[in-house]
């Protein structure tokens, strides 16, 4: 196998196939999640459901087909997604007198709902949330990380006053960063996207932006204050508690299905997939070692053992397969199993077994009747050593020191010739469009978002014309 | 509000808006879940879930985009499905080149992939389950029961030898009547599709069908055995242990959102819904009654009962609003939550509550300290009384002595006369397509299906020939 070093994509792909996570589909740019893709999801869907709700969001299910003319009522909206979108032109044999789009977002067909659902000031705050299949026609595609169909969540709320909304998306914001950092153990900056990268009609657009190993970034999750733009082009008003009729403020979130994808860029390792323990489909894989084929009570005793990890809500496989040991070790390392248990003839005699976790080198023996704890104790570890790594790599390759396009693109160059990554690096910038899209063209840079006031010391002047800097940005390079 | 004597179309149309269930979409045929519609479906869907994983079944996606060449490698297939496909036949701008229909079930996007997939006995069985909307353009729509986009479950299972298969097919079979009966408290009536109603493209098509309360039948869920059909159009072959290339057998099975307006149909009253507790959104509301706004200790205390009952799991709402007791009641009986709970000054005096369930007109006090307790056992009291109820009442419907058509014809005419339901008739059928059709034809009655041996007295000659009768089988108005 190709080493991330070597290639880092050609790393990923033949990571993501050779542990069975996806295939390609026959249709551009779409793919099947296999079952142990798609499990990961649903640990992932699992853990942002249950804070959702604890939000007092609740879920709904709205049409995927959305009428053309529904885009066309926010201007930056139909600017932003029409270029991707897909249509249904026929259906039952005749053409449609209007063209359907595959949503990209509910956006209009909520505001459309929206319009008709909220009425008096008692029917606020509204706070809803779809699990869904969304459609965006990319040119270039990733697995999982940039796909024409994906599957993501959309929380869309609408609230009385200005100052509940903000709340609302700060706070969704936080529960983003919350579950990616605790569960996929991916730690991730948070900020502020520049106006030009804002969600397609949205006031203010924040993020959670994750470094993956070769440096480059991901957003890995959004959350919108829309203001009144969307209730003023789909008239969502309310009487208010003064009887006048006034506008809703509204906000979206999303995450997606690239979460997935980051989780593996972020983790895996230059033998395969490294899965944290809360998402992993199979968190342990016991197996029997050394001449077990001749004694009966080692096959049972393991038996025994998965019994009692499944009891305690472990996901386990047994692999009893002919396979050699280093087959089978290969395999599941390949596959990104957290720990592996392996136990055979001397094992037997002597009450234990052999743990080892797929993210260090050390192996060690464990008492069989502390096996369940033990376990628990070792995943738990192995969260938060991954967690731990992560965020020590990402401290390794944020640089702060560098203040002109030149130096950026020397830094880029030296890293390039190393065979190193180059990282994010702080910016100043005067806030110009002008100087965002310098940046990008010169160095394939793009700028992440404006980390939250105190997250860092602030730049004094902008990276491209040197004038006093307005904003301290994240710059690097993107999926 | 309308009766269901009156009008049972209208009240059913009348009922789900009134209990905030959907609303409908700008696009034909499309409807909106709306909380409380959907949270049936989440509850609908974790019941399911859980057992298809119990018996291995493991959740994948597959891509919702389908080339249409896909549906004319099984002929039946296009035949069956094509009048009802949409089209995308743009995207990103550009004109395709070839139309990609939305999925009306997955069937050939995963033919095509277990055809990669399967290549030794080893990898069978394979048994996936997908969770996804589908689309079928349907001329006449009815919200939850026929829809152009609806919700759905389909699972597909390869085999190594078709005794397998079958086993698999009846098993899931098994599964959905057990789900549909203790969880939706819906009896079902199990057998297998004549013919003309099987799946397009399948060898044998099974089904579970309910008797709703204007007699009228619903197809609860399917499951088919394919045989080799799927696998000859898709190539799914398989190296068996000898070493020769053979056909794989296929299965597959699905349940839809349908299910929500088979309940709603079964359980509902002139009030307005009634839902059974285990798929109910808010399974107890509680309010306070008297004049409870002068003493606050009545709604603490509420406000404590609600607590505990949550922390047992329970879902709770409490309707502290200024409305009257008689419009708090009716709302929530409306809206078919299955106990109420009243509490005023002489209750807080007395430590007790009242109880009162949905489906009865009988309320009674409950000591405080034994709420919790008392509200398990009267919601799975409920849920069993719901079940019971729609059993007699299926029993009460079913008529075994109808022996020609002439007589079907008077039965329907004499029922309709009276303002009662023709319900379900069990007929003698000699296996023809021409006597299925003229049962249609003349009375609106199609088979549902033909019961398993020993489910009923076999009749002995043929309702519409008089010819020896080849098949029992039910047959009834449907939806």
């Amino acid at each position: 196998m190709i080493t991330r070093q070597e290639d880092f994509s050609k790393w990923y792909l033949d990571t993501i196939q050779q542990a069975d996570l996806m295939d390609y589909s026959p249709v551009r740019g779409s793919m099947i999640f296999k079952p142990d893709g798609y499990e990961m999801w649903e640990h992932i869907q699992t853990a942002f459901d249950k804070r959702f709700k604890e939000e007092g969001v609740r879920n709904a299910y709205f049409p995927m087909l959305i009428p053309e003319h529904f885009f066309a009522k926010e201007a930056d909206h139909i600017e932003g997604f029409s270029p991707e979108l897909p249509f249904v032109t026929e259906a039952g044999g005749e053409k449609l007198e209007e063209k359907l789009a595959l949503r990209p977002t509910s956006e209009t067909m909520i505001g459309d709902a929206y319009s008709r659902w909220i009425q008096s000031y008692r029917d606020l705050p509204l706070m809803l949330n779809q699990w869904a299949n969304v459609f965006r026609w990319e040119k270039r595609t990733l697995p999982f990380l940039r796909t024409s169909e994906f599957l993501w969540q959309e929380g869309h709320t609408a609230h009385a006053d200005a100052e509940e909304a903000k709340e609302r998306t700060m706070r969704m914001l936080e529960i983003y960063k919350e579950v990616v950092e605790d569960v996929l153990a991916v730690p991730v900056f948070s900020g502020e996207k520049t106006p030009s990268e804002r969600f397609a009609g949205a006031e203010n657009t924040y993020s959670i932006e994750a470094m993956v190993q070769d440096g480059r970034a991901i957003q890995a999750g959004t959350s919108h204050f829309m203001g009144t733009r969307f209730a003023e082009a789909f008239d969502i008003t309310y009487l208010n508690q003064d009887n006048e009729h006034v506008y809703a403020y509204t906000t979206s979130w999303g995450v997606s299905t690239r979460l997935i994808g980051t989780l593996i860029m972020m983790h895996g390792d230059d033998q395969g997939l490294i899965i944290p323990p809360a998402v992993a489909p199979r968190q342990v894989v016991l197996m029997p070692v050394g001449p077990w084929k001749k004694n009966p009570e080692i096959l049972e005793k393991l038996k025994e053992l998965q019994h009692q990890l499944h009891e305690a809500g472990i996901r386990t496989v047994l692999d009893d397969s002919d396979q050699s040991p280093g087959f089978k070790f290969n395999e599941w390392e390949m596959r990104g199993v957290p720990l592996r248990i392996e136990f055979g003839p001397r094992d037997l005699e002597n009450g234990t077994v052999v743990l080892k976790a797929r993210d260090v080198e050390d192996k060690h023996f464990v008492e069989i009747d502390q096996l369940v704890s033990a376990v628990e104790e070792e995943l738990n570890a192995m969260q938060a050593r991954l967690f731990e790594r992560a965020k020590k790599m990402n401290e390794q390759h944020v640089y702060t020191n560098i203040d002109t396009l030149d130096e950026l693109k020397e830094h880029i160059e030296e890293k390039r010739a190393a065979g190193e990554r180059a990282g994010w690096v702080l910016a100043g910038w005067d806030g110009t469009e002008e100087s965002e899209a310098k940046i990008q063209e010169e160095t394939g840079f793009t700028t992440r978002h404006i980390p939250f006031e105190g997250m860092v010391e602030p730049k004094e002047k902008c990276i491209v014309t040197g004038k006093p800097a307005k904003y301290t940005v994240w710059i690097a390079r993107a999926y």
